[in-house]
């Protein structure tokens, strides 16, 4: 696999030319100091680190992978300095407020910097994807006395973090968790039970670890209104001796999984644990989807940087690989066949992925402005419709772009014919590393039902017709005829997606398994209308510039008018078969149709 | 991973409901004893082998996979021995002629025994998947006195045999190829050369291997037109004793790769081996086509076999599971949550595994019959009708299959959600071993340009329309309102799909690089048309049986209107997208395209 460069070009058009993201964050209380050179360096200074010390070893981790011993978890060689390095040159504090000891800046470059690391080495990065969750939950939900020992760990990077939430007997449906929790006489609770699917939950990177576990107290009501949240650190104390301070919770073994195999995913045990109640009793579950929401993001990001790696590798193999004649009179006579780059097949799998990648990323960074927004903005009105479009594009954001990738690397695999096959090339461990990303973090099924019934049903659709505005309003203040290409379709599924919508609703009220009918296919939809709304951004801010000498904006538009016509059309058919409903599903009972 | 077990009443129903294989067999010449009793004894047969003796073997090879010792290619602990009871039980000698000690029984028949084997472990299949094509070749093409040699062996099992067609340089393009023969003295040629990725190259399971192989003879021409096909066998004795026989060609490497491990992809060596060359002198790709075409249509069974064990999967763990409730009042309130197959989104992923195997199975068991009737048929009329049929629909199977295979594994693997990705689950290995289906045998990308310019364009449509004359005279044919449903979307495909391609041939008139530009995309619309008509027929079928007692017509009923109203729809889009054409692909260079 060649040498991983970061995208920093399409990153630099993503945050200025398009979202004008040096322009508001300037607004932000906080963030006004922040302008493009300083984004710039920080970017540089992630993509050198990328390419130096962790993109190198991605295979070599995939192939050693983690390990169960007495002393605990073993990653792969070389992780633990590599993270070293980058605690050093503190990275983990990008992101966390001053007051914590972090360099405050926003999440738009925490996003940048975060597709950085997953595309160099996915399973490295994994070992710290959950801190800056588990520091928002903390920093928002715990007791002063809690966050003065963690919060200033997480931020150097001293220590690391994980999320105990899955059960072997339940992951989507966590109202079934069995963990138990009994309060002790000095304020802390007692916690037993067993947990799956683990990341991080043990290694050897850290000498502590902060476990943030979903428990059950003594007469807790059932289902989700009964479950809490506790920190349960792998080590009691925090002095410089950790050497008796043992906490009764281990890892009792580490999953051999399909990918993502650097990354330790570990079956835990708490025997007597001792923790301490995070936020409200009973409320667990609402702080940790705090969590849970950045983590999706997260997704979504990671899936991109997957993507970007593949891409690189795919085009690199395609103008190398020489076989057949692409048309005649040949291209490359000079050569005994043409680089496979001319065949036009090719070029559609090249360019299928870079609009994938591309609208991905505009779509990542976006929602991340918007949690700058959220967070920060001087407005209400701006803050809440901030949160409005991050609520109704989060569960798109994690499985629209987890599909796009998984699709992405394999068209990178299949670039490279063959060879694609074997492990040698890397491009297949891609494939490996991101399917996991259409299950964790909530299926891509689940984020269907999400978007529907709570995104969308709920209030009356009035987040999606927010959204069907902003792209409305767009559309309608262009005056350039070139770009009606781009508006009328967009245009056009803005019609059909509230006709489609308003028929789910009034189906939906009749039976509410209507949703669930129609979720994954609305989902994709609703993704293109999303990727429709950013590509006729992009060629509205590219056009001006498509004759000019640098030939970045003539690629931009390229690949935008590839996306509408030669992706788009996906979305009738998804938007035919989301119509289908319920009877597609439901003829004949399932004992008999999957007899 | 629960027990396999064959689906002996959907292959049932496909092959005396559906195609009326016993009656049409009985047309033809040596096959017109097969009667259904025998078909059903020798799937039973197949399927009980299957489930005994290889099934609880898959997971184990995948985890031992394959090596190279000094000895040569180690293959994993029992597979060698289940070989044996297989070429013991007779087997291999199902298709073969009796002429050469086989049993003569038809193509459609060891078409059905393929996909069980396949289904049950795939590794441990391919150890034998080219002997058919081999044996078809040699039966064809070899002199007698290679024919008394090496046939009765292949028949019988006791050998078995590679083909090696692709060098480090070239794969698709065979035209490139190196290797070369030098005649000798005694009529037999000296190989020199090195090839890549020969499946079971070299084994352990039997005591000689029968290499068909690919080389140039001095002075031939360059490109595709100077290529001879050679038999080369590992040990040049066919007496009792082969201990010093040893004929100079050797396994170099064993690749290590993403799935399909437990079958040896050799790297081989060449050097001033003896063979013998089949057929005539600069004639070798036309012969090999014919192994390569039994190969192709090989890929679409294996593809259906593979996805029909996921699917069983799929389907055994969506009952068990309990997660979440589907709707309101619980449907089983005995339980803490509702198995997952009560939910909506669980039964649109099974569905579609189910009905794209199913389609699949009418389409590979179609083709098979095709073959048998362009061999046998007493009607030159029928022949030719059945040989253009095939050569149009074997590259739709081959890509069209593996395609939607990939997509079924991995839907299987998502219904698992996160223990899907386990290893233990043994789903993920389904979904690593089908992805090379949409690679080797020529890349899916091939297929579809093999079929746009060598079985659409370079006959003016002729097949096409032949093809689209059988769906317009059964959609015809049908008078139950209830049939409407399925032969309306049928005949618009029909019509969208002539208006698209008299389009395409106009655009490649002008320029050849619009058929590849439109060729994959153009393939997945032909492949719907082909399962659309094939469901439409399912469902006449079903229709006047589906009240009755027996709920699988209920069942068949159920998945053809799922394929029509949720899996059909991407018709059009593809189509649209085959339409963007070149243009598309080519708005700037790939220089500056992809920079």
């Amino acid at each position: 696999m060649p040498a991983y460069t970061a995208p920093l070009r399409d990153m630099r058009f993503t945050l200025f030319e398009l979202l004008r993201a040096d322009e508001k964050l300037r607004d932000l209380p906080g963030h006004n100091e922040i302008d493009a050179a300083l984004i710039d360096q920080t970017l540089e200074a992630a993509g050198r680190f990328a390419a130096e010390r962790i993109a190198g070893l991605n295979a070599a981790g995939d192939a050693e992978g983690c390990s169960l011993t007495a002393e605990g978890v073993r990653t792969p060689r070389g992780f633990k300095a590599a993270y070293d390095d980058y605690a050093q040159a503190g990275w983990p504090s990008l992101a966390c407020s001053a007051e914590h000891g972090g360099q405050g800046l926003p999440k738009i470059l925490r996003t940048a910097v975060d597709e950085i690391l997953a595309a160099a080495n996915t399973g490295w990065a994994m070992g710290f994807a959950v801190v800056n969750g588990v520091y928002t939950i903390l920093s928002r939900h715990a007791a002063p006395e809690l966050q003065a020992i963690y919060l200033p760990k997480l931020v150097s990077g001293e220590w690391l973090a994980s999320m105990c939430l899955t059960e072997p007997h339940c992951g989507t449906d966590l109202g079934l968790l069995r963990t138990r929790a009994e309060p002790e006489s000095d304020g802390s609770y007692r916690i037993n039970g067993s947990k799956i699917f683990i990341t991080g939950g043990d290694q050897d990177w850290t000498p502590n670890i902060v476990h943030l576990v979903l428990a059950r107290l003594p007469g807790a009501p059932s289902g989700n209104k009964g479950i809490s949240l506790f920190l349960v650190p792998k080590y009691l104390s925090h002095g410089e001796s950790l050497a008796n301070a043992r906490n009764g919770v281990s890892a009792t073994g580490v999953e051999h999984k399909m990918g993502l195999r650097a990354s330790a995913t570990c079956a835990m045990s708490f025997e007597n644990a001792k923790g301490w109640l995070v936020g409200e009793p009973n409320r667990g579950l609402s702080a940790m989807f705090l969590l849970m929401n950045d983590a999706r993001l997260g997704v979504g990001v990671q899936s991109v940087g997957i993507a970007e790696r593949g891409y690189q590798a795919a085009v690199a193999y395609a103008r190398d690989r020489l076989q057949m004649r692409a048309g005649l009179p040949a291209r490359r006579p000079d050569l005994p066949a043409d680089p496979i780059i001319l065949h036009a097949d090719v070029r559609r799998m090249l360019l299928t992925q870079k609009a994938h990648i591309e609208g991905g990323r505009m779509l990542n960074f976006w929602l991340a402005l918007c949690i700058d927004q959220e967070h920060a903005h001087p407005d209400p009105a701006m803050r809440e419709q901030a949160g409005e479009l991050l609520a109704l594009l989060t569960p798109i954001a994690k499985a629209f772009l987890s599909d796009n990738s998984f699709m992405d690397t394999n068209l990178a695999l299949q670039v490279h014919g063959g060879h694609g096959y074997l492990t040698d090339y890397g491009v297949e461990q891609l494939v490996r590393d991101v399917r996991v990303a259409q299950i964790y973090e909530g299926t891509n099924g689940i984020q269907a039902r999400d978007l529907i019934s709570r995104k969308i049903l709920n209030d009356g659709g009035a987040r999606l017709h927010r959204l069907l505005g902003l792209a409305r309003n767009f559309a309608g203040a262009q005056e350039a005829t070139e770009m009606q290409l781009f508006t009328e379709p967009l245009l056009r599924l803005c019609e059909r997606i509230e006709a489609v919508t308003a028929r789910m609703a009034r189906a939906a009220s009749h039976d509410p398994e209507e949703a669930g009918a129609a979720g994954y296919d609305y989902l994709h939809a609703l993704g293109h209308l999303v990727f429709a709304y950013l590509f006729a951004r992009t060629a509205a801010a590219a056009l001006p510039k498509q004759d000019g000498p640098d030939a970045f904006y003539a690629s931009k538009l390229a690949t935008a008018r590839f996306y509408f016509t030669r992706i788009l059309p996906e979305a009738d058919g998804r938007l035919a078969m989301a119509e289908a409903g319920l009877a597609s599903l439901s003829a004949i009972d399932e004992a008999r149709l999957f007899a």
